[in-house]
């Protein structure tokens, strides 16, 4: 995996994202994969895809993500992604510095933890 | 799996390097398992454990790790630990958010991603 294609499969989410293509997003997770939300973790398609659901109304629809600068952390079935995650809507514009961990299912590269909080979790 | 026994884990770990029993400290990683280190990504056991004899000589034998704040994120069988490290020794004292990748494997917790840089590897 190089930096490119984890890049190119974190921009195909984003469009999922923005498109609210919520049922198509939820195949680039793992069955119980987590996702880290503001005081909560959720877990697993069906709760995940409803958290998008949530969080789209409550961005007005114009939630958008883009990515900047990206690290791969790789073993044979796992990766850390590194990446400078920007956040934007009419409500929010927040840069983060998120930690992705995809692990590798049949051959596919999977999302299992969706932490866009990256470390600063550890300040709360 | 809970923070405190996480916290075991990682402190049982720090013993093992301040000890210096680095043949006893490669069976808490996965096989293929990748640490960070300035400017290079080391992996596999024989490598790890050369790396981690060249870092205790460069240290003087006086490194010693400890843990501060820790949130895990976990899944069935991958945990994304962050973690307050503090690196002490005669010629450094830093604090760290490392971000540590753990994978159950035979029904034990190894760690497959040592990164005690976390997200600050997006400044290189």
């Amino acid at each position: 995996m190089t930096v490119d294609e984890m890049r190119a499969i974190l921009d195909r989410d984003a469009e999922l994202i923005e498109n609210e293509e919520f049922d198509k997003l939820m195949n680039v997770y793992t069955d119980d994969a987590i996702m880290v939300l503001p005081r909560q973790i959720i877990q697993g398609k069906k709760a995940l895809k409803e958290a998008y659901m949530r969080v789209a109304q409550y961005f007005d629809h114009t939630l958008k993500l883009r990515h900047g600068n990206m690290k791969i952390l790789e073993t044979e079935d796992t990766i850390l992604v590194l990446d400078q995650t920007f956040v934007e809507s009419d409500k929010i514009n927040e840069e983060r510095r998120a930690t992705y961990v995809y692990r590798k299912i049949n051959g596919e590269w999977l999302c299992a933890i969706d932490n866009s909080y990256g470390t600063t979790l550890l300040d709360e």
